[in-house]
């Protein structure tokens, strides 16, 4: 067993701070499904404010925040959402927008770099005229920063020219941004400016930011009242959910700050592993706080093993498929965890200590 | 401005206790999405044992809870529910079964005790030869205590004649058991007695147990492996859940013990009230922590005007429709905030203070 | 083996006539999912004139028009519908407008007539204030001729009362009008003016009139551009399809003015059954061409060996449950097959010919 | 206007063979929704034996036929089926799988001729392991003929080892067969065959057959057994349907051989297409009866200008987008109606008659 952890698994995996421990035991609390709770009203409030749009709601999960968006917009039966074919909602959120919500998803092939190619969204939008046919678009999707490309950024001016789509043929515009924060540090662009294009964003407050649960959707008024609706429906609305809002509002004064460094321990990693034979990164992808780690042919190790084999080090990572590792920081991770486990890397893969690695 | 405040509104309104927020602060808490929260699920377990069932599985909401439980048991296309035409999951869930989880609901009449004929269960059950044209019975609904019905008990014999009326005709038998805590403590019977019949049961956290959020679904391992997955599908699934778990445990631990006060409380505020002309309690009905308090015609007030009147006193009640009106105990309404309320009620209904009044 | 056969077990039993034979081999037809069908295309603009509403279209079921109907105005996820909970949908069309179009059903008791309460309908229709728990109520269905009530009909002036509150409220009003020109002609009443105060109606035309396949909705021009759509949404959209409305056209022609003669058989028959020891008919429930028969205790029988004994004299019936029969009549049943039934059911049940009956 | 009319829209604007009408005005008909109409019979059996498989089911479309057959094979909550990205259910069915069915759709890229890469499709089917995240996998779904891609065929091998991908993840296959009797003639593959490695084909019965309406789903005895009960669900259950199904027993007959012809027909004008300037045909794609014009760019003119040039000639035809045109030959094209389309094009590209053309 080893003596020291690294979770490096996932930004979700951080655990309160002392502030915001203190936070939730302090909490104003009151019942958020009667009435209002004040500081879930508190957070709401904030996070409209930062994200610069009218109305704001707390919920349970990135899963339900993404949902209750998709089904808010999407309202009417028979509608159709594009998104990319490599994007969260698609891949990881149990097809629940279909399955749960009756919308049918329009995929669009996700470039490398988590854009889809302007054009291929607008070939994607239905024709209205042969609506006999066809489901209705109503919503695109974009995510940013996009996980499963590495979390790279959308810049505004890639929204703005999805939001000019959207805005064009009359359909509306979400962002999935769990990691918006993420984007908004690695591309020094204000987050509200970020997401200006965009008719409704969800934003994580359990990854970056450390919170230990939630997310909010943030959208007009009556966008939200429709979601709060929505989230009822769902079972996603909560009593004295202050408690966990209490922790989060902690998470926007004092975590957001460390992201940046996050990203720098990010490409730190990238290139010690791109010293260590048998292993690679693509350094221009590591933008935010994710490293895909791909285990070359003749390494003589795989994802599996190498994830276990690590495992006793104390180092948790997350193997993708046979021969790709991800890794994700958060603000647990200090400067001395990503030496120690680029040594254990190093030692895993080649079978010597770190001191002969780099 | 009221100096003192009574919210007989809802169980749900209570504020987490001392203890409970201590626990909050100091609760041991991992990813319960990546894994298991360990406060999560030493929750789980706990309350698995108490309620007799092999698994149990938190989530946000009694709302969530029983979606996740029809859904899950209903889990095939075509799938009808029987339950009563005056239960929570009918009137006040959204219709969500239906209109999120596509369930036919089937009702049957709600007598004034919250039970439902056993023959017209029976009648109700889809004849599986006429498939052709029928949906397909799967479930049965009970709930106990029976909100609508001003909190009273299902007895564990009615109980075990609905489970057998669903186990000949092969259907699932699930409890609403958001207050079947209430329900243990005024019929004197354990509370995995009385569900022993049931192949789930949701129980609410944060009602009268006093909890901030949460409500917990217990049933078979299969069923809550099942229940697990639908749960991340509605964005159920929390990361550091502990938090509000801990706040859980304390509920258990402190609460439970409360309840048969609460009871005790809401006969006292019946019995007053019953002194009030022009107010009227069916004192029969007053079972556990409800009271439906009936506004007689030519008192002078209606149930809007009643409880604005006494919000004006800081006694905060539910008006339903025009002559009735809902007050609920809980653990943080005092035998000192009763008497309170009644000299409120007779001042606001007679225009007199409490001494003249009875 | 009989040699004669008197189908009784509904009017959709009928066989098309020769002069619908001969329509359907001459009949001019085109693709009517590409464009239009000439044929399919009269029969909607003449079904939409007798109905007095601004359009209609050809499905290939009553249950198809029904589901459309329902499913087109509660078009917004979260809609409630206000049924009978004995009406022809709630009981007999797989429950699909919840279990395929997640609709939320809530009943109102239908009494004996077929009626529902106006008081209750309107206690059913939710308050939009408390959106926040309830689903939207959306639609009032009414069903006239009411089959579950032996075929009785709503008058004019209840649907009226119904359309106020509907209006009142903001819902629409479809009626289930499968049997429709049966009320027409029993009440003495133009089918447009009986439905005047509905949105939609859906009427069968494979029932009393006697066409092969088919129903028809008919609406405002939008309503019925969004049924067209849904209705190729559940593949109800067919080619060649005006063979099948040629033969409705002349169902309109011929068959509308024998409605009054199978009423006056269907009362023959009820009185004949009322002189059989053992049987009874609520006469007054004879209204058009429904016939529900009581089987008496002590009777020596019961609605299956009833119905397996007249089956072999070749009259066939429909039992339902242990003490009831329904018999349905149609163009082709004829006044010699009415004394022939009941001489058949004197001699199952008296075990003597018709001689000693009546 | 024009005095002579080429419909070349599509194979189901075929009108009705004599040989169909005199069969429709003498079917022998019954009740098939309470019991099962003769010739409805005959049709199902007959189309079972031609297709191998079990059961039979006659359904109004090739909407509903598919509609049903992957809702069958996906009647639990959270399935995913794989699918074409080009293929008619994903593109021209309205997303009904999704917003009727709940089904969540995951695309695979369709190559040029019809097929998905293997090694893609089994890398779509979602790790069960992972199902907390995932919807479940249950349906492969190929289209033969591939429509979108001009018609051409998947062959028997193809089709094999996508079945055995099916049964290696315990998946079921679903083939649409439209078109699936001119694949089995262009490959000189007798259609049992074709389609054995399927789990349930749809077959359509008015296109290239000439019927005037239907589709037919072939499979399992209990699957079929589930089809009829949700064709009745979706309202595709149709009282005396035999009227239709006459026709498709006649088509069945007299114009299966004519589909050969058919397919030299479409080789025919696609080699003279390619003599006119300005037209492009890709012949290698030409395997059955469908054929893909593109638009050469300076050729002076578009797909709707040439679409509404020819229609003032009687030559009916389908623009696809600005510069692509699809013609598709049925059984009552001519080779003299192929020379009169021919000269027609001619002059609406060039200006000029056929006589200068080449």
């Amino acid at each position: 067993m080893a003596t020291r952890t690294v979770d490096l698994r996932s930004d979700t995996v951080t655990k309160p701070t002392e502030a915001m421990r203190t936070a939730m035991a302090n909490a104003d609390v009151d019942d958020d499904v009667l009435g209002h709770d004040p500081t879930c009203f508190r957070l709401e409030t904030e996070m409209a404010k930062i994200m610069g749009k009218e109305a704001a709601l707390f919920v349970p999960s990135g899963t339900m925040a993404n949902l209750i968006s998709v089904l808010v917009h999407c309202d009417i039966r028979g509608s159709e959402v594009i998104l990319g074919d490599n994007s969260h909602i698609h891949i990881y959120e149990n097809g629940g927008i279909a399955t749960i919500g009756g919308v049918h998803p329009r995929t669009v092939r996700n470039n490398e770099d988590g854009t889809m190619d302007i054009d291929l969204i607008e070939a994607a939008i239905r024709n209205p005229n042969l609506e006999l046919i066809y489901p209705t678009t109503r919503l695109i999707c974009l995510e940013n920063t996009h996980g499963n490309s590495g979390g790279r950024c959308l810049s505004v001016e890639y929204t703005e020219r999805v939001g000019e789509v959207a805005k064009k043929h009359g359909l509306k515009l979400h962002i999935d941004g769990a990691r918006i924060f993420n984007a908004s540090v690695a591309l020094g662009v204000p987050v509200d400016r970020l997401v200006q294009a965009a008719d409704s964003v969800s934003v994580c407050l359990s990854k970056g930011l450390g919170a230990p649960v939630g997310s909010v959707i943030v959208g007009s008024s009556s966008f939200i009242a429709k979601a709060r609706r929505l989230r009822k429906t769902l079972g996603g609305g909560m009593r004295q959910v202050g408690i966990l809002c209490a922790a989060a509002l902690v998470a926007l004064q004092d975590i957001v700050g460390e992201l940046e460094s996050d990203h720098k321990k990010a490409r730190t990693l990238a290139d010690g592993l791109n010293q260590i034979k048998g292993l690679r990164v693509d350094t221009s992808s590591v933008e935010t706080n994710i490293v895909y780690i791909e285990i070359k042919e003749g390494s003589g190790t795989t994802a599996a093993k190498l994830s276990k084999d690590l495992e006793n080090y104390g180092v948790l990572l997350m193997p993708l498929g046979s021969s790709k590792i991800r890794v994700v920081f958060h603000h647990q991770i200090s400067d001395s965890d990503v030496q120690y486990a680029l040594s254990c890397f190093q030692q895993a893969v080649n079978g010597v200590g770190n001191e002969n690695g780099n």
